[in-house]
């Protein structure tokens, strides 16, 4: 029963993810600043060019992490992970694949440090696209949450969806 | 074993899919054509504006299931779905969760007849963009397929990645 309470207590996840995301960053030589205050229920992810999303099921929890970037933030990842070996394109696979990594990274450390045991987590999905968006679930025990970070002069969105 | 191979013969997928999609579609009164001789190995899925994405994990499997569909694919399941009471329009959640529920029953029955068990299915991911792409992953062990279809004067894309 522990193990469930902790799975749906979206506190606990939002603050793995955001840490998560702020160190794995921080190893790749990116400085992610969160901006607590406008961290929103729902998805609002304006201006975003790229996202990747994973999926987290197992026996107490399913839910799904997304990282939404705008142009400049997908640029500062693939500048820093490739070391400026590879160009910034929403088009190219291997450009997409450095969102997808960084997406792992964050969702493997926030797991581990939230303790959760026993999930099966989905290879990363990465989409682009104009004015991209995700569109939340309408289902009532679904909780959306975004949570925004500065990056460089650019905007990253985590995106929690936690299915009860 | 069998339960192994079963799911990492992509043609069984693929066929239950195919069968799947056009017998849903039915369901709702539109005809879904399947265009076998533009199959496609990777994603080409040109002029989509909306995709709703399922993961499905297992012990044996691990693969994703797709729909992306143009505008007037779109359009056409959600006025036959909602017998034209809502009106067909990305930004809207309730005219895009028509794409996640034709999604999840073509994926419910797609699994149903290819008779595999103990597989856990994520909730659909809806997206919307202009240009929507999915991104394939960089990885060798990914076999991704785009299945396309007419559906009245549009286009409807299943995709599927399985992942050995």
């Amino acid at each position: 029963m522990t193990m469930a309470m902790k799975i749906t207590l979206p506190a606990d996840l939002v603050n793995s993810y955001v840490d998560a995301l702020i160190s794995v960053s921080d190893g790749v030589g990116i400085t992610a600043s969160f901006v607590k205050q406008d961290t929103a229920t729902g998805i609002k992810a304006p201006g975003s060019r790229t996202a990747a999303i994973i999926c987290i099921v197992g026996g107490a929890a399913k839910f799904t992490a997304a990282l939404m970037a705008d142009m400049q933030s997908f640029e500062a990842y693939v500048n820093s992970f490739t070391c400026g070996v590879i160009k910034a394109d929403v088009d190219d696979s291997m450009s997409m694949s450095v969102l997808g990594e960084i997406t792992n990274m964050v969702s493997g450390r926030a797991l581990i440090s939230a303790n959760i045991p026993g999930l099966d987590i989905t290879p990363p999905q990465l989409f682009s696209g104009e004015n991209l968006r995700i569109c939340p679930p309408l289902k009532s025990h679904v909780k959306c949450f975004t949570l925004p970070f500065m990056v460089n002069s650019g905007r990253m969105y985590l995106v929690l969806s936690v299915y009860d």
